[in-house]
């Protein structure tokens, strides 16, 4: 299986609800340098799993409408904890319409499998991998 | 499937045994950074796959007995190479027990997997993934 | 000239106020991976710049009253813009001030510089250099 | 499964045939840092999955015919575009027939699978993983 | 004095004259991770070394005539060798011109100096600091 | 000023005498990962600070005799605390005599300054940085 993968960052501020958080609970913030991984079984007649390009520039769109904002103030997040591994699911289900939509351009139509990871800092990090289709 | 990942590290002596392991037959030694996956295939109802504190607090405990120490006066690795790949299924083991035994807190009941991966320089490093049924 | 390094982080939120700024007068958060340097023309009779272990402790204590916290609520930053740069200034002299306590131990005396840099995303960082003397 | 990984770089010339590739139609170059990895579902006798220094030592062997090259002079790459993923199958091709020559030396006869991934930014890397038999 | 630093990437071919360059005589190519640093003994009244934005840009402007492309072609390094530390000035001369012309926005006025460091893989890089006056 | 920097890494167990050093007065060790930069005000006739490779060689030449070694066993360390800034210094020492001694080749007579770097951990490092002459 091949992959390539492109990199992005955001900076938000949100806050969680439960004791489970301590002090996280508190509006603070985070940066998340978010990789994406685009997994597909043989390369297309250019040679490439996708453009490395294109890639980039949809999970840019993707990331715009979170990026430089309070995630408890968006409606789509309302009563949700964005937690990191919350993040990288949701930036899954948005990159993997993109693909299906056909953003990436050549080779997006071959995309099996797609992962999402969200850095939130030099200790700690989280991930989903799952498939393109719904 | 969702993950996440903390990272800790040991500093530790040991010598390995075998013309294999060449100048690393003497006593020498390593700092390991250690990072530690847990795998879930949904997350808990406040949104986590564990608790990232509870987490990497249950990594620090498993740590103790063998940071700051020379591996080949344990008792519990006599007669064995304590290599970077050998320590790696160690704490795999060590951290799967602590997951069944409830100590990642809200979350651990359902930890599929883990990867444990040892950074040895920068240059190398190995890692075991497997179930965190025994 | 010697220096030894420690590493913690802060996950914080914040909003700009001004035209520079454009999308991050709204507010959001960082992490932000805080690297402290301290130089010392020598070394001490153990043969350290400063202990370890003591110049993190004093770096955590230091960060705790705006670690997981809005920086536009807290009295002391009020009317100031947060920036990288200024929190680098503003850890300076809380780190510098605690050499002057003695919280460094053995060899904190003999600090003559003190570096504080922040990472805040893969592709920016920002430091402040001065001397340990007010 | 465990999993030992080494790392190397090959600093290349090359260019691209295809509107998709744009400014990346010239001649340009990369310095390729080059992850690879080899799974093995258990240890050798001496705890390793394979030594570390042979399967250096390999790799670097397999890097010599295209380091300081440009790949579009080499006849085995004629009408080929070397992008970084399709350089990942390359290498992956060439690091398991050495594999199955027996070079990596003891172990070497269990590796199930080899991933090989190329860095060719901070930003962006392309991997392949696939079974060691052809 | 305080700094802040960005970071670009540039991915160019290029060979060298000369006997000490070995293999590196033949043309190759280098991915050149690069970080320009400012230097600002205080904080502008926005709080800022430079906005970081504008400063990004700079940079941007100044690595299109490099960037995919094959240094030797390039008139205006003709009969140079192009290596990293020779780069590294190059690219310091041009920001440094940038800063001069007003190019980095409120806060380029005060800039004294700057360093361009070019990392050419993981385990060597360059850099240039001077003043940005001519 | 103009600078090149190279990395390798040693493998070493040691202890320390004195109660500042807490566990780690016990037999332990630790990876080094080893940056050593050379300053030079301005480049050779071919472009350089100094040739790279011959750089790295005479690092690992001088790190030979610590590497994969107990330094408690070592005499030249007899009563000495091989801490992790102590062994900046010891590198810069015996880096600085081979500099002086034409060991780094052209460019190496005008090198002015040194800094050897020790990253011990992903959280800890330390440097000296002092002039080649004696």
């Amino acid at each position: 299986m091949y992959a390539i993968e492109v990199r992005e960052h955001v900076m938000i501020a949100h806050s969680f609800r439960g004791d489970l958080f301590g002090p996280a609970q508190a509006l603070h913030g985070a940066t998340f340098v978010v990789d994406v991984a685009f997994y597909r079984p043989s390369l297309t007649e250019d040679g490439v799993v996708v453009d490395i390009g294109r890639a980039g520039d949809a999970l840019k769109r993707i990331l715009v409408p979170i990026n430089y904002r309070n995630l408890d103030d968006l409606p789509q997040f309302s009563g949700i904890n964005t937690t990191t591994e919350f993040l990288c699911g949701h930036i899954h289900r948005e990159i993997s319409a993109a693909a299906r939509a056909g953003d990436l351009g050549p080779g997006g139509e071959g995309i099996e499998r797609i992962r999402v990871m969200l850095h939130e800092s030099h200790i700690a990090r989280a991930w989903f991998e799952g498939p393109v289709a719904p």
